[in-house]
């Protein structure tokens, strides 16, 4: 039996905070909808003060979800909490998702005020949420570098006030895999009342390492993940949903699962691609038009004897129709044979040979190789 | 006193394995040059028996490279050495990479062999290569899945025969950085005769996690990372190029460092997605568009008040002019005051009040408020 890892998809807050995203309201809807179908647990829907088009964004969210909880986020403000309650009303299921900068940078440059302070501050805030709703999840802003003593003081200090989520953001991307895991681990161990609540990993791509650390997070007793479909979010992004759930799916021994059907997440991706007009890359893991894509001859060679030679997941399992053959100057012998067979030429060893050289100087030359040019590279072979 | 890693890009031979990629081969020598000047250690040029392209291409690298070792990828195959051998000869320092497929998989299903007689192609084909190059790098492929014992083996008989560097690919993308570091501190500590030979990580990004498996390769011993320029490659690509040398860079605590001249990264990121007509997504650490974008109006706030809070690279360094400061829906007042002042409006607090709900207005519509949008705006607000 492996134990559940909740993801919190926010796509539609820390995702949609991106330069050049272009989400209408009713794309967000839309969006919303397949992510409830997809399976998330918690659906960030929007930063509920920010605007009134975003207050009016989380209020139709709440309206339209059937499974997920819906969250708002604030700041630890009255107001905020108070305009986010008030949007989060016609959901079944809410959560109100507050918080504050914690490490020394941020209390200093961002809050010019003192770590006392912050943690009344921080206390006030989650009382507030929760005179509105059962379920709070606290932020601790910029965790990733805040020294492990007083993050620690902190989760106590909220988790005391009723919060039931700790969210331990790595705000700037700043963390290695080990000093993440570390921190969630240090958590566990020392915060009095850590039972109460559970740990919740945020991390920041700006490294390249926000899978890796929410997997060391998880691997160290959180029990919830916060990431967005691409990855796409402010600056280097968020974590990659698609990428922890298929970890976690691939890794059976972790004995750590998710409830996302995975076979959605290559619809998914395009959708929020599309909608938002933001591309994701060839090379993206799990769901770039690439990643199922197979041109170098030893691979291809490989993949025909047997799939699992070079590719861990079967497309199918993400969505992704069939893994590709695709044809270069670097494809060898077998992966041409294979696709003339496809078109409806079998040729034996000496053929082959032939057209492999003819093929070769078109390859050369264009690039990519189509099934449609394989007829005329037979010819040419004077088959 | 930092250790050396070892950079080893592989743009040009694993990177250009890649469907969709159009490099021509003119473009490759200008790629080549620039990774020249950036500083890498050795630059794999191409797999010469491939292809006459390719072999045209190696040797016209080889006579190109002023400080670079270039290197050429074959099978254990005799023929294949005796070619990448003949492209090399031009070049000032060279290198042949050969290897075999050493996991179970890839022995019963690719080679229908068996693991003594795997050890001995791998031997015979790196004495081979010792005949022309001292320098022989031996690649173990898919040691991703191969038992730790056996690999062992192979690089015992491999170091014997000759080679100065061995590969451990990762070749489908399936460990996680704790296995793979574990790997790698296995084969330091049970291969006799490892003094003689570096290790090196070579990482597939399929679960994402190629990055965090190279840094954690490199905790434990290796001494060479195998990467290319935006982590271009086959499926879901290789190890990025600047991700890795960014964390180095960034986690000076390691004591790891590379000679990568990291302020030509930006520029080099561009010309390869341009050359080969592969485009990086904007959330791309490092490289993305958006990589040092903030359009929140809480991290707006933080970067305008103090660029730490929130980014923990200056952008300058990896060769990017400027953080932008992008206006949406979910910016604040902060970055709205700081924008209209660039172009010369000071707002006092009622004014700035007034100006904001106009900008909201046109903001939720817009998306995207550009400079030029802002007199309008500030027009309408009766200023």
């Amino acid at each position: 039996m492996s134990e559940y890892i909740e993801i919190f998809d926010t796509t539609l807050r820390d995702g949609e905070q991106v330069p050049g995203c272009k989400l209408d309201s009713q794309s967000k809807l839309e969006i919303a909808e397949q992510l409830d179908f997809l399976g998330v647990d918690v659906l960030e829907a929007g930063f509920p003060i920010s605007s009134p088009g975003d207050f009016e964004s989380v209020k139709s969210i709440s309206k339209l979800m059937k499974n997920a909880r819906v969250c708002g986020l604030t700041r630890a403000v009255k107001k905020d909490i108070d305009v986010a309650a008030e949007a989060l009303k016609p959901a079944k299921r809410s959560r109100i998702h507050t918080g504050i900068g914690t490490s020394d940078s941020h209390i200093k440059y961002k809050f010019n005020s003192t770590r006392d302070e912050v943690i009344e501050r921080a206390v006030a805030a989650v009382k507030h949420a929760k005179s509105y709703v059962e379920d709070v999840e606290f932020y601790a802003e910029d965790a990733g570098r805040t020294d492990n003593e007083f993050l620690a003081r902190v989760c106590e200090a909220v988790i005391k006030a009723g919060a039931t989520v700790l969210n331990i953001p790595d705000t700037t991307g700043y963390c290695l895999p080990e000093q993440y895991g570390a921190k969630i681990k240090y958590l566990k161990e020392n915060v009095t009342g850590i039972h109460k609540a559970i740990l919740s990993c945020h991390c920041h791509n700006d490294l390249g390492l926000a899978t890796a650390n929410s997997i060391a997070g998880v691997l160290n007793g959180a029990r919830q993940i916060e990431c967005t479909i691409n990855g796409i979010g402010e600056r280097a992004g968020n974590t990659s949903l698609e990428e922890v759930v298929m970890i976690l799916r691939q890794h059976k021994d972790l004995n750590l699962d998710t409830q996302i059907k995975s076979q959605q997440l290559f619809g998914i991706s395009q959708l929020v691609s599309d909608r938002m007009g933001m591309m994701v890359q060839p090379n993206k893991a799990i769901v770039g038009a690439n990643a199922f894509a197979h041109s170098s001859g030893i691979h291809q060679d490989g993949v025909i004897k047997k799939r699992e030679t070079y590719e861990i997941i079967d497309p199918a399992e993400v969505g992704v129709t069939e893994s590709a053959i695709v044809l270069t100057a670097r494809s060898g012998r077998a992966a041409l044979a294979y696709r003339a067979k496809k078109i409806g030429f079998e040729l034996d060893k000496k053929q082959l040979d032939r057209v492999y050289q003819e093929f070769l100087k078109i390859a050369d030359i264009q690039k990519e190789v189509s099934d449609s040019d394989l007829p005329k590279i037979i010819e040419a072979a004077n088959i």
